[in-house]
């Protein structure tokens, strides 16, 4: 079997754990027979340096004729200045995920057995551990609903943004995330604000209609505000969280941050014929791009989620999934995620992605 | 000087709060030789079930009567299966804010000493302690934005709401923030989504002019994603942060939980003229009202605040937050404060209200 991946691997951090990535799929071609051709193209600011646009039509060109991208991550300091809508991070991912529809959003954040310390919770509060999926909507509500904009003059000068929500919308999401529910704890928390807003009337609605066709699988509502408390209390009671475009930028963004290991957490987005962008959940950490100590497991983590999802070779992403899993529990990690006394045991970037090659 | 306040005890642990908050207030009257009338109206759940709304037309008038409100918390099971909008919560809240224009929602948060171990904060990032001040917008953005609701039909049927933020509306709340960081650690944290929200890069451009007005004050913009984040990690480098109507709802709840003691914060919500609206951070707890264990000192403070904002009686305001610090340092608190093997010398509701009615 033969197949194409856009490689996107943008700034930062992205082209050296992106090399990782490769080196692990390189090693996934030869154990499992297949053939994977590669084409790499300018993303984010590097792309906006070279052809003036952080997403080049070249570059969105080389997507379209892959069956899947394999994003890196993009930023930096250098680019900060531009307004914010023209920034990398903006300027690439909004418009992929519109070109594409990729209008279903995963991302898994799990508390790892040993590195339960790593999270900011409390010891008794991460010794629970937790396991949670964040389902986002991606190419709907406040995102990308119009009219967007400015009116008006001097002080009654105002901005707009516009929340909007079809029943199709909601219905795609939400039975995506009934269905990932109902392979793992069979439970959904629906996270809205139905006290405030029309959207969220009518997305609990469509969710309530959905779970109909999902006897098996619990239902709860939670409005954002106590979403987001609750997550600090008791993590461990999510199993799949089901979220609106802003809600799930929102939540995701917190659940990553309570495992402590932002390096291991990857991401994919969907539409609704497998065509998917991967990409890890961490940022372009410029900081310490160059260096060889960045953590290259979010990104191998996403080319797995890519073969599974977009390439439907699921026995090939458990090798690399189980491979990484193995790294892990053999105390093969990068120095964030040691304690201070015990740096000198730190893996780079390359050593990681070497181990796990090998253990595919 | 004479007085009038509008009490709104509402359901739950509400009446039981109040009553120990009026104990304080009296002793207040008696030390400092005020006189204040006291006009009590149902709201909420009550209202519901004693008028059919949970802010019925004589509670308004009632409040407009008053030079502030004193409320307690609404809502508990019994309303539950009302539709989300109806409920005690909203359909009292939101038309109090927009009616009375109470466009300033301040909301304090601090860790205090001695009950670190109540966050649920990892030990060596609580230790630090924080004391944040969220300055939330409360009366404009897609709380309050036209038009909201819904059309077409089938599966085309949608639903829509409208952020929308005028120069005005963004100015005057930012003055607030700003002035308020003079007074404590002199820096602003606006809080935004400017690379995707119209209304952020407007809201961006309005407070960096604001800022020009305030040069002891440093100023910095943060992603809402990324704030929810940040605030996990490093809490104490935080002193105001400077939120619209819905992200000011999510942060300010994310910063109560990490205190870890929502039975101690209180809230003031205000118009230009001085006139506000008093009350708990936390919820009606109907879990444990009628018991006698609730803590009252949020409803104590909030008296202090309406004191120190409506009244402009700012030594009786201090005299309260003194005798609560002195409360709290000696030990004296309520059980859910205590670690489980220190429950027999919680206090009670009336116990805590006596102590600190005596201490003022
Ligand atoms: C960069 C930004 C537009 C984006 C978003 O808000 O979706 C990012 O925060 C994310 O979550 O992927
Ligand atoms: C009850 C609800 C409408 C309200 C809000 O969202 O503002 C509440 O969460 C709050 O923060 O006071």
């Amino acid at each position: 079997m033969s197949y194409q991946i856009a490689v996107l691997a943008g700034d930062g951090i992205g082209p050296e754990v992106m090399a990782e990535a490769r080196k692990v799929l390189t090693e996934v071609e030869r154990r499992f027979d297949l053939n994977i051709e590669y084409s790499e193209y300018d993303v984010g600011g590097i792309a906006i340096d070279n052809h003036g646009s952080p997403l080049p039509g070249a570059t969105l060109k080389g997507c379209e004729a892959a069956d899947a991208i394999l994003f890196g991550s993009v930023g930096g300091p250098k680019w900060e200045h531009l307004p914010p809508n023209e920034q990398p991070e903006r300027g690439a991912l909004l418009p992929l995920r519109g070109h594409f529809d990729l209008f279903c959003n995963l991302r898994p954040a799990k508390l790892h057995t040993g590195l339960e310390h790593m999270s900011p919770l409390r010891s008794d509060i991460s010794s629970r551990g937790f396991d949670v999926l964040c389902v986002r909507e991606l190419t709907g509500g406040i995102y990308f609903g119009k009219p967007k904009g400015r009116q008006g003059e001097g002080e009654n000068e105002e901005a707009f943004d516009t929340m909007r929500y079809s029943r199709r919308e909601i219905e795609r999401i939400a039975r995506i995330a009934f269905t990932a529910a109902q392979g793992r704890n069979k439970k959904v928390t629906s996270v809205d604000k139905a006290n405030v807003l029309a959207c969220s009337v009518l997305w609990r609605e469509v969710v309530e209609l959905v779970a109909k066709d999902f006897p098996d699988v619990e239902l709860e509502h939670i409005y954002i505000d106590n979403a987001t408390m609750q997550l600090l209390r008791r993590p461990n009671e999510f199993d799949v969280m089901l979220c609106s475009n802003l809600f799930g930028d929102i939540i995701s963004d917190e659940i990553a941050m309570l495992t402590g290991s932002m390096g291991l957490l990857s991401s994919a987005s969907l539409n609704s014929s497998g065509f998917g962008m991967y990409e890890p959940a961490g940022g372009s950490a410029p900081d310490i791009a160059g260096k060889g100590i960045a953590n290259p497991v979010a990104q191998i983590l996403s080319a797995a989620l890519l073969l599974r999802h977009s390439l439907k070779l699921d026995e090939a992403a458990d090798a690399i999934e189980r491979a990484v899993s193995k790294a892990l529990a053999n105390g093969y990690l990068t120095g964030e995620l040691l304690d201070e006394s015990e740096r000198g045991n730190a893996k780079t970037t390359a050593q990681m992605g070497d181990y796990i090659a090998q253990a595919v």
